[in-house]
């Protein structure tokens, strides 16, 4: 599984693909639902299937949205309305403060997703700590907590800083993700019940986010924003095997996956280049995704309100 | 003293021009310098001096460069040399791990100084250590924790948390001021030893940001960017006071500082517009004073690098 | 009439105020409708009255909105709505392409409202030149010519270099304007049929553009943002006055003209420094105001799309 | 020669690659020149050539830089005074106004090179108006046209309008490019004295920007910021070849183009995706390349000013 993905859903379907035996899989279940245009999956991964899938055990449900979701308006309100649905189904009868957390590179446009989405949130614990009378909100603040690079901390130890003083029931990252076909890129969410681990994301942390260094649970929304070129050129040569003839799906399966990758990254212009594949108008449609996750996030948090209420609240 | 100013320079104006006995003002120390077309002022306030001014005891120096700041780049190198060097004088010998903290809200121009010198700033700790062998540099971390109506979380309580977790040996806090005078908007650099106050700064803070509440020295440099509106208004009758007949001068006196204070809101439309007084091209004269700033601070915070080396790594 | 304002209706407010005889202002009919919370002003201003308030002559409509504004999406519809109907009004049977010219410049929050509005336009020229067939929707099209500080090219000489390529029917100008008082900055929309003189609106055109310079009829839509700093001051002396015992007025009055504006002037810094008043949050304010005036104005030049049609063809 | 670029250096490699006899190549003159740590080669296109390479006749000179180009001051500022050279060798004797156009769409990070440039160029044509005796400054002025899915109106247009009223010497187009190879992606910029063809850069133009559409000279300089996704791939599988056994070289190379890249484009999410690969940090790169072309032109435009004179009037 050298080919990187953040989706659970791609994690599963590449190991099938990959031909195993199916006991290989006994540790993870998924099942798939569509509501009207969108398609819900929800893959749970036990303690074998974690193995399996290289991913931590937990639940994950990735909605998909066809691809003209930024030119309908009603399609992005259902998106909106769906991700609230399968939130509120994770967090269930959870309640007490939320801590949300936009990870990313507020001025990488690919890594923006999380910091944009937290500036649009309904965030409202301080009004309650002024106004103990408004029971009607749930008490829900934020942070952006910036990247390594640009802090000289790591993101870990800022959020666990921040939970030690705020003492949230939960928290809830969001990110964005790298996934593994460009059909998925900024049209699928994926929330889950697990952390985030090094290495997972556009950016990069080097220590896990989750409820082992964290304290309290913690829950992930993601979106894919790009896909590494080296897949792309990996899944070019994949698909032609299919049309070559034997000898050289012969040659192609021998061949071993350091060599091809140092010919791929060679080709790329080397590591440190870190090239991804993203569409060109990626700019407008990350701030359309921050919009629609912030309300998908602030209608699961706020069962008292509806739609129409928080976009009043948060203009 | 209802004119609101954070530069302790222009507090001990007021305080003066109010004609009051010298004596008022024995716990205030001030000496000014000239450093080629700059002007240093050094004041110190003891504790019978921080009741006459209303600011915390400590030392305040403020850097004043001329108006054509904007429009001549050694004279912006100057200023940078310049803050670093009085930085250095306020930090003393000390040594280990700096924090600096970037207070304000990125997307409100007025208020981005903070942030957007947090951005530029040359950021370490994470390379020392990773390679501890890098001894030719400080350790330096930084943080920009957003703005309690965005996060829900008082200021104090996200520095607080990090602290606790990087345990630097001090705080180095940015902000946005808010000036008296439109001649000191942006080209006036103000240092201090000094914590931040409640309702200081272009944003506000309901809790101080002092070693008190941090438990580490804090240390703090702004640039005023704003001026009040309802200040321009009141000085603007002050001014033409001199030239009125004594009786005007006479109402003048006399008339009740908050009738005086309602009547100007009124004309400014009410408080909650919280108007301010600003120079047309803010936007990018922010984005100056964050370069100069930045560099003035890593200048201070490494000793060991000159400009054009700081200049190369922060590219 | 030295203070500034690009308001009709204020600039008439101004005239009534200084207590001229009546048939001063008759050249200025004004009439006024509330629609629900909106206050809709019609000034006509023929040649007479032109003279008096120092305007082009012609028609102009004025939305006024509470400020309740910008936390009220319903009313931000009202207004989108009013802006098209007042807009459809004024350009009464024309068909034939549309060419809008956002003014300003997007760099500086308080002058980039034109810029903004521009960019979220419904453009169709091009689809139109393709897709004869696409009859269902007007030709429009659109430019943000920049100012005259950063192409060194008057906007006057792109705009028509540009009419005599594209031969629109009309011309629709966008502006960021000043206004005289605050609580008409950013809740205001004028609209007028006539061009735009040098001097008005936030940025500073040398050359008129109105129907003589262009060759086509002109439009204008504008919406203040800032408040002339002097002009703040100036009322609030004017407001004081009317508490200020006689001896004060009369001194005031006699007072020379120039010599107050000077007074004004050192005590904001001086004329370069060019302060002027705005409320703090204006950057999210103006982006705010781009959606209303591109809804508004894509509804009024597209008779056959409705507002959610128009929403998801600009997403 | 299906697989894109803007790159004339590329064309003629790709031709040459294709093991085309020299005579192919006899309208192609190439000579290399190394300037410190600096590439600069001078292609020349005849007729014969034009037709070989898909290139319009010309000059096309590319001054190729490091790939530590991003963290070394002292190489961008010789990429500067290089451009500056090279762009004066091109321009010869001319004199009179100079008509810079920012070609792309200011939002899209990839295509925003043209208008970021535009907006830190020194202009002067107004101030030359204003004060005729500011005979050390050459008369430039500058435009960002936008681009035609935001306008609805051709760029070629737009720039022919404006070229007709400001009757400028020349015109001087700057645009985002295409290349082949992820290393020239950033760090090379080309200069040429041909006009720019539909299709070309990042963004696309309908019409043609040369000598005929505009009636006056015209120069351009692109920096390419992207490689198309199917590129990255052709060239992968390109690679592979070299290592893989005679069968599959065979096969691929009877393969159909057009199959090629129907397979290539289903793998990368179809032509509607329009994906491309590009490094991760291009935001700040694309900024400093702004900086870097917008000092070079400044320099090479303005023979009696120095770069720090150049650098105090743009700042």
């Amino acid at each position: 599984m050298s080919v990187r993905t953040d989706l659970a859903l791609e994690a599963r379907e590449m190991v099938q693909s990959q031909a195993q035996a199916l006991d290989a899989l006994s540790g993870v279940l998924a099942e798939t639902e569509h509501k009207a245009s969108l398609t819900v999956t929800r893959v749970k991964v036990d303690e074998q299937g974690s193995r399996t899938l290289g991913k931590p055990q937990g639940e994950y449900i990735t909605v998909e949205a066809p691809n003209t979701l930024f030119s309908d308006l009603d399609l992005q309100e259902s998106v909106t309305r769906c991700v609230a649905e399968e939130l509120r189904h994770l967090l269930g009868e959870r309640s007490g403060t939320a801590l949300v957390v936009g990870l990313g590179n507020r001025d990488i446009t690919a890594d923006a997703l999380g910091p944009l989405t937290v500036e649009r949130l309904l965030v409202t614990r301080h009004l309650k700590e002024a106004m103990p009378q408004l029971d009607s909100m749930a008490s829900v603040c934020a942070l952006s907590p910036g990247v390594l690079g640009l802090t000289g901390i790591e993101t870990a130890e800022i959020v666990r800083g921040v939970v030690e003083r705020v003492s949230p029931s939960f928290v809830l990252m969001i990110d964005a993700l790298a996934a593994r076909r460009m059909e998925r890129v900024n049209t699928t969410v994926q929330l889950s019940d697990t952390g985030i681990r090094p290495g997972a994301g556009v950016g990069n942390h080097r220590l896990p986010l989750d409820e082992e260094t964290l304290g309290v649970p913690v829950f992930s929304i993601g979106v894919p924003t790009v896909v590494d070129a080296a897949t792309i050129a990996s899944d070019a040569l994949e698909s032609l095997c299919r049309h070559a003839p034997d000898s050289f799906a012969e040659f192609f399966g021998k061949m071993d996956e350091a060599d091809r990758h140092a010919v791929l990254s060679e080709v790329l212009g080397g590591e440190e280049q870190n090239p991804f594949v993203t569409p060109k108008d990626m700019d407008s449609r990350v701030r359309r995704l921050s919009v629609i996750l912030s309300e998908g996030l602030s209608l699961a948090l706020q069962p008292r309100l509806d739609l129409s209420e928080i976009r009043s609240l948060t203009t």
